[in-house]
């Protein structure tokens, strides 16, 4: 085991000056004790949208490659102030963009994933016993262009270097103290959880939980890589996600989650039968268009109602794409609806035990909520419902679970 | 001769969005005239000082090299930018910064010497008929660190491209159509000069002319490629600068330029022998501070009184060090005086021509200025007078050359 420590700082962490220097002293301590601190940072605040909006007033749709020129950055001005900060302090630091530390990856701009990551020129930098700070949410490609990763892709880059680094720990800090086993804006009760396996911050992810973004949770777990979620703005511990840490057979609902950032597309009277479903969703996929939840109702007469949820993104074109579908295969209305919410709960094993989901419907009952669709997964139950009760359904399963 | 054009925009011609589109219409005008275009792009309006400013808040003494990194991200967000705008019109187009156009520059990071330019890449897009944008002031070393080149930098990107591209000429757009016989803005009657010779408009940019910065026309000069300034706002001709135009015993005032950012020091009292002048300008050399003109009056009983002008920056430190000589080499008091102007005036052959200085003496004579300090080079003449009669110098000076 090595002796050094990835950490990354996420935009609300370096927003400003002041909070710059915070985490520059923040990194100098741990650097004090004795640690080799390689430090991944995100763009300051805003500075992703703002590059964005800029672009948006050039052009509608602007060019993959363009937009990775442009917001990649946001990072690099956020390293070269750190690095600063750091000096200031009286401490070596070096700040490196993606391209120049070696994180190779493909080509798929706005979107890439990261193929290897050399590291021949941070461990030259760390021997000088300096503090490396490399741009997180960006590569490079083998023809030397330049790319981004994606949604959360400072998480990715935090983790891909403590896999390459074989680092002792990867810290993950962020403007909440750890994962908490709901919303705490909305359960006043909700608690901060001190372990959680990556199996069920998977789901904690997939089911709207801000914290971490699911790649990277994924490429932790495929190099067991234990990560752990903490607050910039605090001293306390924070969440530490790992391989499974509960004993197999106890069932533990783990956490509530909501997500109000979907919409429901149905498609009515759609012939019943095989090959259908098949015929819409490799449409859908072939444009691009993730689905999340899909129901398909009681068929009645040869047709079907088929619901399915997306993210509210685009939603206007999705429905188009779906309107286009059911024409060809002789179906009804095409319905959007936005004024949905999904609440879910997450736990090792719940699967296996009925009386979960059981329990998860009555509290829903119990606090006359509809439930319009539900969908499990190995550690999940999801029921979509109407958005307005969203927070009371939240506030009820809390309560229920003894969370 | 090639078929390619530079071209590069100044700060102000890719300010914000819409002039972004007017700059992209522009340059898609030269296309469709069958040129190939590479296009150099500084950094939008203010962002370059925005950013300086950030990193003063941070530390007052931010390293060179994280300065680099830090402020070469203005071009490149200006590159992608402006390739997005050019897609938006229906062209083809591609951004680069300097590092991956292989403008590889010396290790003196935020003043970077560029030693040569790798144009493969950039034939490849342009045999593909891509527009190519690449970001000004910015290159890398070998190390592959990014390096800035420092004032004026972008200009010095365009000229060298054009020479390593072998260009058809250099255009660098600005927000001024061009150089005036004096500043606009003081003298009505000014003049745009329609050509000038390298020499010429090295004085004039030496004098306090901001329209190029000196170093990009030496480059220029050195390699004969013509520049041609012109606005980024109208379609009026510019000047083009280039090797000598006129003829050769003809004289010619060009110019009368105004410099108000400089400081007299006087030192009173210095004993009159030999190597004493030398003493103080080498320890004032060793301590990085340019000297530019320099005056020793009339010797009496030994002593002897010097005087020489510096830029205004840093005036306290440069004072300071007059004063340790002066106390070194057993000299008097120290002056520093900030109300001067120098005026000054340009053309070739003047040297030669007495009949020149004296008119010039004669029109601040005739508006009752007082000379304090006269310079003469090959190409110029300069009187430094009271700061309050500078505007009145030039327009007298103008009128009394039929300017």
């Amino acid at each position: 085991m090595s002796n050094i420590i990835v950490q990354k700082y996420g935009g609300s962490s370096v927003a400003n000056p002041k909070r710059i220097a915070q985490v520059a002293r923040r990194i100098i301590g741990y650097r004090r004790k004795g640690y080799d601190l390689v430090v991944v940072v995100s763009a300051l605040g805003d500075t992703t949208d703002d590059l964005l909006k800029l672009a948006y007033k050039i052009t509608s749709s602007p060019s993959e490659r363009e937009l990775d020129m442009l917001i990649s950055t946001g990072e690099q001005i956020s390293v070269a102030l750190l690095a600063m900060a750091i000096h200031k302090l009286g401490d070596e630091a070096i700040s490196f963009t993606g391209a120049q530390v070696g994180i190779i990856t493909d080509s798929a701009h706005t979107q890439a994933r990261i193929i290897k990551i050399n590291t021949s020129r941070i461990r030259k930098e760390l021997q000088q016993k300096k503090i490396v700070i490399v741009a997180g949410f960006q590569g490079v490609d083998l023809s030397k262009e330049i790319t981004t990763l994606g949604r959360g892709g400072s998480d990715l880059t935090a983790v891909a270097l403590a896999q390459a680094l074989k680092a002792k720990s990867c810290e993950i800090y962020t403007d909440v103290e750890g994962v908490y086993t709901a919303d705490p804006r909305i359960v006043l009760q909700a608690r901060k959880l001190e372990k959680l396996s990556y199996d069920e911050m998977l789901e904690l992810a997939s089911l709207g939980t801000q914290v971490l973004q699911a790649r990277c949770v994924l490429l932790a777990k495929r190099f067991n890589i234990p990560i752990m979620v903490r607050s910039s703005f605090t001293n306390k511990g924070g969440t530490m996600i790992s391989q499974e840490v509960k004993a197999m057979e106890k069932v533990v609902v783990s956490a509530v989650t909501l997500n109000k950032n979907e919409a429901k597309i149905t498609m009515r009277d759609v012939p019943d039968k095989p090959g259908i479903a098949a015929k819409i969703f490799k449409t859908i996929a072939d444009e691009g268009i993730s689905v999340d939840m899909i129901v398909q109702n009681i068929s009645r007469t040869g047709f079907t109602d088929l619901s399915f949820t997306v993210t509210k993104e685009n939603l206007a074109r999705k429905v188009k794409i779906a309107r286009k579908v059911g024409q060809q295969i002789g179906a009804g209305d095409v319905i959007a609806d936005q004024d949905i919410a999904r609440v879910s709960i997450v736990g090792v094993g719940m699967k296996s035990h009925s009386g979960i989901a059981a329990n998860m419907f009555e509290s829903l009952a119990e606090n006359r909520i509809n439930i319009e669709m539900i969908s499990t997964s190995e550690i999940s139950i999801s029921c979509v419902i109407r958005k307005k009760f969203a927070e009371r359904a939240v506030q009820a399963i809390h309560k229920k679970f003894k969370l």
